[in-house]
């Protein structure tokens, strides 16, 4: 029996998580705790428990379950970190650095015996501009937004508090997640997946940068199977750099477009309009566009090879649902 | 007048740092004030506050002084904090973190118009092997030690806290300081000054390694040079990385010694006595070797040419005294 724990279970990345280790059989015998705020209605049916990540005990009560392998999802996102500085701080680093700790302790109290994997989901946002064409495996993390800041300040404490022994852990760079499911949302980055959900589903989107604007993407499903693909992976194999720059793919808007239009035709495409908005513009100027992540191929790890793929995708596990 | 405050102010390169500062009136009027948990006797004269870093309290008190500039080099070595853990984490890391924001905290209350000028020390420790041959100033930070992984997470701190405007920070990655005055002492570097400054005070000095390695140096007097040039530099010019790589002179042992040979002699050079030791030649194999630190260079960093004049500098400034 394996005793998995999703921190941020209840949000999106987590639930298509915790459906593909239920669906799958990943982890036979699977043990599955979800925990978060809050959980949305007609979710994933598994153990849950309720909490907020910052507070110190219960990051110990977690912890004193022994899970075998954790998912660390829980984190405020980016646009929340950057308007409420405090906050960003304490639920995307001092929550990991209690976590650890509370690892660390059982560790000790089980003598030396206890040592989880721990999978952090961290982020490209690791990284700031100015960017060369593809970003390699040893380019610098500069980060130029707290969120950034919070997730690179906890690879760091993941890589040494697994060198040291306490945790197994690993730190896995996601590209930008698209199509994102459900409603828009007011997130800067919301565009890259609006553009194509609200067409498919009949309803005009908004396109707010111009269309020569490049990113990286990879969809749920591939976040899913990349979180699964590192809690299996023999972490030897980092040779002590446990943070990875993840496999996507990299395209214009232009190209989503046209895979839109392979897609559902041009009815789809007529209902984008493009409003620029300088405001968002600025900020997307800031991001990566193009990566060349080796080691992650490397390790297995797998995206999509083009944006149609990314579009199946959210119309095979979302679209009608 | 300038408030200036030196935190570790009562080490060698604290030391250092304060006397170049009355000496060569960088700041006019300055009131110095030095924080350390002690001073040596017959240090520099300037008032001086004896406490513990890790006491928030005492950040919130230094803080509410509102030093102008605030040069951040209390640490615990690298040695002590791999073999300490907690201890290496609540002073390397917490420590700051409390710093940082007390200083927010005092930059809020005074309508936003407090925001001092911070030098954060850190080192070529925030990387790990393996390295190209000269490390870019965009090479990632992936330490392999617990004192690169604090020093790497404090950077993150200051650079956040600065790009959010509550104070103006930026951080040094020194290279390894050489020739260090006083006595030998345990740390894994410490032959790369044992081997110049026994032999010139006419002691033995053991070499524990190949006089192949290679490393990357900088007098103390550099050292002190760096912190004053970084304390005056207008830091819109990082353009947002607020973490430099500085400039060394990267040498192996053999030439340090070739040079010893031009400073004093054979005599002097007879003194070394190799004894090869596994444990130190494998903790050095981690450690960079050379840099092009373009970025520091550009912004008027300046270090020694060549090993003569490190050894020229130590003969200056601290031999028989």
């Amino acid at each position: 029996m394996t005793k998995i724990l999703i921190l941020g279970g209840g949000g999106m990345i987590g639930q298509k998580l915790a459906r593909r280790i239920l669906d799958e059989n990943i982890f036979p015998g699977a043990d599955l705790t979800l925990f978060d705020r809050a959980f949305p209605e007609g979710g994933v049916p598994a153990k849950s428990i309720t909490g907020n990540i910052t507070d110190r005990d219960t990051a110990r009560h977690l912890a004193a379950h022994h899970p075998d392998v954790i998912f660390h999802l829980a984190a405020i996102v980016s646009g929340q970190a950057e308007a409420e500085f405090e906050l960003g701080w304490d639920v995307n680093m001092m929550a990991t650095w209690h976590l650890l700790n509370a690892l660390k302790a059982e560790h000790e109290k089980s003598g030396r015996t206890y040592r989880p994997k721990l999978v952090f989901t961290s982020s490209i946002a690791v990284f700031g501009a100015p960017y060369p064409d593809k970003i390699g495996d040893n380019f610098l993390s500069a980060p130029q937004t707290s969120y950034g800041a919070q997730k690179a300040t906890c690879e760091l404490m993941v890589s040494d508090f697994s060198r040291k022994g306490f945790i197994d852990g690993l730190s896995l760079r996601l590209p930008t997640i698209c199509v994102r499911p459900g409603k828009p949302n007011a997130a800067a980055s919301g565009f890259f997946s609006g553009i194509i959900r609200e067409p498919l589903n009949g309803m005009e989107a908004i396109l707010p940068v111009p269309d020569t604007v490049r990113h990286w993407h990879a969809s749920p499903r591939a976040a899913a199977r990349f979180l699964t693909h590192a809690a299996t992976l023999d972490t030897d194999l980092l040779a002590g750099r446990r943070a990875l720059n993840l496999p996507g793919f990299s395209c214009t808007v232009a190209e989503q477009i046209e895979a839109l239009r392979r897609a559902a035709g041009q009815k789809a495409v007529d209902l984008i309009k493009p409003v620029p908005d300088p405001a968002i513009m600025a900020i997307v100027d800031g991001w990566p566009r193009d990566f060349a992540p080796d080691r992650a191929i490397a390790l297995g790890f797998e995206a999509e090879k083009n944006f149609d793929e990314i579009i199946a995708v959210y119309m095979e596990d979302d679209l009608n649902t």
